[in-house]
């Protein structure tokens, strides 16, 4: 298969406290380099896609540890930048039971965060290209990386690659001057597929509608080439134990995934990416409710496997979605 | 918050086997330091009280590790004394499903046990307290520390410090000639609150009644200022998988915690200790019944901490007790 | 008790990726040395018997590495003999909730394999034993080996020695150019005790009943001298939980044990040799029934012990049983 | 000993490279607390002295899990601020051979750099107080930190608090518009002890003699109080072997220290602030000579122990002046 | 800089015991994956020079995390193919003082031992290449090695592409019926550069001159289009502790370069394919004695990194080159 | 080779801070077994004599433990008991350069100490045996241990066994009411080999010369079947870098050994033991001088090694004595 995905968003230093240890009693963190978009690059690639990512680090040795990374789950990083700033730090203490997990971001002044625009010739990366995502991550960081998306965005729009975006408002960011409507419709606007739950619909499209089919079909006027609203559902027990699901608005309907039960959850970080990969891979491979499917079987695997990366195969996903091989001692 | 409480009690090295390791196979120890009574001091320090704990140590490097590790948590060490004896151990093996965790403990002859009682000018120690906390284990351990206990108690009595007793009755200590009934009655007398169930009222004070509002009633009319009784309740479903709950005495009636399932722990050893705390930290602060549901919640989230020690800020025990966040990833 | 158990099997390096990593982010391996027979034999060792195990190993430090831990575990090592040939490896790679555990063998050409059948002198190695173990990997892993179990099986036939044979069918081994039905039904003739599922039964036996009791009864026509067949029977919910139980056939009825619910399994490689064990050790020592229910309870003990030793007393097998102390800390 | 020393200056979270690895290869990082200051604080309240850090975090986990690890090594925190801004962080990588360490600094905008001027009373602060220290690195950082150190600096000399002044010239930080000699020469004017070098000298008293006794006497001209100038003097003949000594001028004439070879570095970061830490405390307690020698010998001890902090006694640092024990095992 | 390597040959799991520990006791192994010819192209491709590695692997989950690392280095491995066979595989033993490091070697049978030679388009391969380089490690594999590697040799020389060798005589492999003067000589002859001791010479090419240079021109005798040949000198005080230096023929004379002290090495594994980089680096770049230089320094400061990978920049090792930083803490 | 060894004495529970981690900072505890005498038959075992050691223990896991790691080295272990009393504890903390390498001791009240001396029937324990090995340590401990000893002492001279003894004067021993001069003049007085200093001379023997060969001369005066004396010598330049040479009278003349430079120690712990363990196996095996070579390339070897134990070949001891394969790769 030679589909080819293009990413952009920033990468950060994942320093994770070990086991189920506190921040305030860590003694080491363990080192991972993760971000929503380039988890679903890494994915992609993982599943034998073409995938770049775009992004900028800062010019030391931590920034080229990050892209180094990156090229061993085969994503391609010839677009990659570097620029002033520093790189972007998010420190995860791992919950257990009733105890929630926690992150504290240290994400300011990034070189992400304060990207040259100029340094990405659109026309360039988009050769050959059949789909692009990004988030609402990016446009909340800075004002360059928004203007960053921006350019993106329309570029993919003018030269007809398929445009996918979760839109996964944070309210700690936007911390530049601008909110969220300011600057999202227009983003979202030629978007393909768009991951978002009521909360993002109302915050990032002005969309108040409170039911999902309503609210999947208000977007669809906004967004004309909008073929695509998905989200996940978890029910969270505590942190060791999740069910998750997700949904799919195909334009006609709500299709819905099964519901899995997740008992001993290892890391969440990364499961909605593993979803969003998960689903740009069945919709360019599947049907849609096979795509759906794909998609949550991926984010239940991801929840086993420690950091933001979802190291696991087609074939894996594959079987889970069947029922198969679970809790057997695969010789 | 200005309250001030003193605690006293031995504190050992504790040398766990790593992961779910066993004895016979472990290639090292994590190291801790804890014990029954500093592990509420360490609580009430963490919580913002001001909290002494009152101990012996050997004079060497790693009886100076254990007050450091005191101080690292804010407890007051200004009275802790040096003297001869050595370290108390005790090892660890934390089980997993139907295997048990053990202890081994190895604590005789240590420094606490050998205690010089004219080393604590209590009249100081108590200078502002609100509250003395000791528990069952100390006099058990040798006469030198009865005899250090009951000055304690006397002066605490004498000075009008509040005194609360975790009656903790250790079969396995009580070595050195005398038995709990011969020394436990008259340390229990002028509490105003004890942890106890009913093998705890039977051997210290010999209470036998089986229902535990009677025996609470009896304890009443043993301690004239008795005002409240608790204890907690755990069923084990599995070394992983323990159900909590607790009950509270108050003079009146019996009050009831809701009850928790504790699907992954990490480290039960000082859940009692937890518990402890929160009670005395809830008494302190507010009603009855929040007291009882502050206390159970520490204890259910000490229940997902590695060590002795419960870094659990106030703040995350009352959105347990309201059920808020249980299981979100906090960012 | 002075009951002398022989086993015969490979002993293979097993390197496992630390906690729930994947193999292809493994930075560590953890290392073990491991063998289905080996395995039966430490546990009966561990629990008293006199145990030694036969096998041959490469020349160099990592062949002596495994003899140590033989005998660590207090197993003689005494008939082990080196010869040319390579260390046979196992990689283990431990899943978690809904993703399973894998194993990448890499066994072929090991010194086992090319063992030399007149380095073992069966008469001197079966002086004053009591039991024979073996299985069916031997027989499948080269012809060498397969001569070596003939020898053996003959030799404690012949003098009188009780045979027990796990028949454990491995589709991916059998590669020298025979199949197990060339080479099995003459091993396994004169058992007193097999473990076979009805897919062994078929692969190994020709036998094609499909009713568990009518397959053993037709064992028994093939196997003169066949008392027990016993299996176990696992449900998988997913890797990190299971619910197991066994069923023994002694001739007369099929026994069943209770099904034990295992929700935190630490690591499943080794449980059928436990069960095994188990079995082996209840046979020789109680009544059928309360083999089978020792047998089982081993087993599940050894989910909660990493590695493939099962490092448990006979007191905790016998606890387990019983029901008493699950889930307690044990002082 | 109850002489009080106040230290001032920000404290950084330290992630160091486990062993020998490079950054681009790291897969965890070493968690230290450290500061040039605070480093001074921790070795003198260590060796018995009452010593106080004032400094600013951010008000979250990881700023109290540093004024916890303060408090373990019995430095007082009690004047210690929360305020926005972000956890000061420095990677480190250990070199080896002829490959040198590295320092990646990302320390702006820290909670320190954006310190409130108006939460410190220093009249409180030197309340019982013998001697103040703070470093070149403070006024370096921001117009806050410079602002704040000017407020302790002239508080501590209007209260006859003695000054010391670890000059310090860091070239990449002074980024806030402002430049050493703008700032330092004020600060430094009311000093009693200060180390420097020649560099120092230059870039941040104007002092441009090339010869140190000259460079000396020109500084007490302009600093009228001055009654000791030191530096020590490194021979780098690679990353894991150094060659250590220091000078002393005392207004009189320049006092040497014998030279120790250190041939199997462990951590040399800490060393230069060891040194200052056995300075203060040798001129506090002992002759000049002496002063020197146990600055020295402390430094070197530093060069052995991983992390920031100098762990060792008195009793240790006198041992090695006098040249007993060095290489033993002590039993 | 845009010159393009070929490098060629096995890649194997090199398992490492933890610090000084022996395999005896090795509870653990540390992972990497190496290979002298890869080890070339890594070192290239982190130069930033376009470095392609061709092999082969065995089609499971270490095979792909050996070709993951290689990208994480930034090698190209888009030649890489997969086939039957094992992954080879070798321990490593760290010794220390006078203990020697000892290596295991379990290489038979693996997949490139099997390698499909037609599985390799050379002509492709080599478009826009201009060097390859191999080493006598791979026609001693097995002879379809030796066949890939002659095909591969006789398209370098067809191309026009320089050919470096690194001659490297192991007198344990060779065991597929064929002596290294069968195969050797003609691969060597169309060699650029050799890189061969005196031994080296003797074993491969027949040269049984003892003095270097006559061995260097008797050299050139047999390759006409020999231009270099290099060799290091090594002198081991103790496992700590070697000298190294190297030298150069040029056609024309041997230049030398200065002999390094290496007094704490960490890891000599891969020092040799260090050099052999360093060389090809500063043939490329710069004259004779300068690339001779830069190979030595290279080839130390591999010494000082754990692993076979040499991750150091051309600043790092210009910087030795010219003595400048060793042994700094750089800022 | 079959002669056979017994050794008696204490095994202690090793705990070693990580790396060159301080007391006070230790986070986890390395795990080791060791005891002066068991170290001596681990190596004789280890290098393929019969050795048996005779100790006891207390009845739980960890006494388990450590009688496991010594089967793990193939020391007999059928003549340990379990009596009542502690595991013996010694903390090693790891010095580095000027910074010595500490121990505290915890010890006393062991099982050994409490040993019952009629558990052990040496008539029994002597068969077959050529040589038997015990310290001075062991009479330090108790009265129970000595009279243990003594019995030990007097029937290996009854039976004909040759007795070695390493004085190894523990001044922080003898505890228990009697002195050294008490008690080790009859013990030692049936010596075939004794591993003395002069201060050992002086507080066991009461011998006052002070010149090594008269030492040795009259303490064969009290000692009638005195073959042979011998001490190490060593030169401690840090703790990292110690000289190391031995020196064997022989009845004759004092032998000396060559002295070796160790410049980058792992353990020195053990290292007496390797010599000791060298010399017996030397004299059993060799001449007199080759026997000396043995021993001291024996210890250095052991300071290579973590932990107590020597696990070296006789074909490592021997490749040093002969200055063969020193810091080579040994492939
Ligand atoms: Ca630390
Ligand atoms: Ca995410
Ligand atoms: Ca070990
Ligand atoms: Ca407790
Ligand atoms: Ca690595
Ligand atoms: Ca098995
Ligand atoms: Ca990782
Ligand atoms: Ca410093
Ligand atoms: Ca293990
Ligand atoms: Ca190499
Ligand atoms: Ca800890
Ligand atoms: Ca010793
Ligand atoms: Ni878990
Ligand atoms: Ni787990
Ligand atoms: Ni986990
Ligand atoms: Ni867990
Ligand atoms: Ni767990
Ligand atoms: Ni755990
Ligand atoms: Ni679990
Ligand atoms: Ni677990
Ligand atoms: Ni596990
Ligand atoms: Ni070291
Ligand atoms: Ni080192
Ligand atoms: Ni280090
Ligand atoms: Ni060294
Ligand atoms: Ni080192
Ligand atoms: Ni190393
Ligand atoms: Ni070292
Ligand atoms: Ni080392
Ligand atoms: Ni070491």
């Amino acid at each position: 298969m030679n589909k080819r995905i293009i990413t952009l968003g920033e990468i950060m230093l994942r320093l994770s406290t070990p086991g189920h240890e506190r921040f305030v009693n860590a003694q080491s963190y363990e080192v991972n380099y993760g971000g929503a978009e380039a988890n679903v690059a890494v994915s992609l690639a993982y599943w034998g896609l073409s995938a770049a990512h775009v992004t900028s680090f800062p010019d030391h040795d931590i920034g080229k540890a990050a892209v180094n990374t990156l090229r061993f789950s085969g994503v391609d990083t010839s677009f990659i930048r570097y620029n002033e700033g520093r790189m972007g730090v998010y420190f995860v203490e791992n919950g257990a039971m009733q105890r929630s997990s926690k992150i504290i971001y240290d994400r300011f002044d990034s070189a992400f965060a304060k990207v040259n625009v100029t340094d990405f010739d659109w026309e360039k990366i988009f050769e050959g290209a059949d789909w692009f995502h990004w988030t609402g991550i990016t446009p909340a960081v800075s004002q360059s990386a928004a203007d960053l998306c921006k350019a993106a965005v329309q570029a993919a729009s003018r030269l007809g690659v398929k445009i996918s975006a979760d839109i996964n408002y944070r309210r700690n960011l936007w911390q530049y001057g601008k909110g969220p409507m300011d600057i999202m419709p227009e983003l979202i606007k030629p978007s393909h597929l768009i991951i978002a739950g009521l909360t993002d619909f109302e915050n990032c499209m002005g969309i108040t509608e409170t039911d999902y089919l309503q609210a999947c079909e208000k977007a669809k006027t906004i967004c004309p080439s909008l073929k695509y609203v998905s989200t996940t559902h978890r029910d969270s027990i505590s942190t060791s134990e999740n069910n998750l699901s997700g949904v799919l608005w195909n334009g006609e309907s709500i299709l819905e995934s099964k519901s899995y039960e997740m008992t001993h959850i290892v890391d969440r970080i990364g499961g909605g990416d593993a979803y969003m990969a998960g689903l740009i891979y069945g919709l360019l491979n599947s049907d849609d409710q096979n795509a759906l499917d794909f998609a949550v079987a991926a984010s239940v695997l991801k929840h086993s496997i420690p950091g933001d990366a979802n190291f696991v195969s087609v074939d894996e996903v594959n079987q889970l979605v069947e029922g198969k091989n679970v809790g057997k001692l695969l010789r």
